[in-house]
């Protein structure tokens, strides 16, 4: 017996349908995501890369920014986001800073690689070690920056996330 | 003999400086990062997740994304991005979308683990099959969300990037 994936299909539907519709509408490429709390949608994106010249602006970095915005919070405890395409590996460490608690997708990283996008070539390269990537990494001046981490762990006032 | 990198200090400089002074102002985390372009720096940016509500408010996605929204183009080919602190896996694909060509950070991710923040742990949890993951995620709709890749290759004006 599988679970009812009904109302996730739902969501998910919103989530393709806001990919083509912004695609045909020339803001980017087709991608679209949703951001559930309960049953109410409180976030919707769709890349805006080309239109807005911002390499971030993917679906779910756009959903996630619109949710926040609107609960004025940086939190997304107890939400789940919806997106047409397996997220990216920039996505899918914005679903955890936003500590979204599930993930639905549609298409895969393969079936995004197959259209032309990077996704998979990038979780390739994220995951190796540092020095192992093809982007030159180079680390300098670790004390220096670590003199503010004693701060900001001494700091009264700070607000954690 | 080593490469002389007191040029590369002066940038890391900036952004460990920027770390300090938004962090004091209660903006956010402890992270500055500044994208130069040649010997131009072209973007600045610091952790705004608290203050704004934004998750995705790191250091070098805000400094990627005033370095693309003042050059008008969604590409840093060639750009070098200084951060206070080894970018996060968000952080990390974003330069890779960027594009941008080289990547200098002063504190690690085990230094930012143990000033409270979840790099680290973030690293470990994408890197793992989708199905090892902690965060669950479900796959839906595949097919019906191909269609629109479908579209987009057959599209004849698209933008890629």
């Amino acid at each position: 017996m599988g679970f009812d994936h009904t109302v996730d299909e739902t969501y998910l539907r919103e989530a393709i349908r806001l990919s083509r519709e912004k695609m045909d509408a020339g803001e980017g490429g087709p991608f679209g995501a949703v951001v559930v709390r309960g049953d109410e949608v409180i976030g919707r994106g769709w890349n805006r890369v080309t239109s807005t010249c911002d390499p971030t602006a993917h679906a779910e970095i756009t959903a996630i920014r619109e949710a926040c915005s609107r609960l004025e919070t940086f939190s997304l405890e107890g939400c789940r986001i919806y997106s047409s395409c397996e997220p990216c590996p920039m996505c899918f460490a914005a679903i955890l800073w936003a500590r979204i608690g599930s993930v639905f997708y549609a298409a895969s990283c393969e079936d995004a690689a197959a259209a032309g996008f990077d996704d998979r070539k990038f979780y390739q390269e994220i995951c190796k070690a540092v020095e192992q990537r093809e982007t030159p990494v180079r680390q300098l001046l670790r004390d220096e920056a670590n003199l503010v981490f004693d701060a900001w762990r001494a700091k009264p006032d700070k607000v954690a996330y």
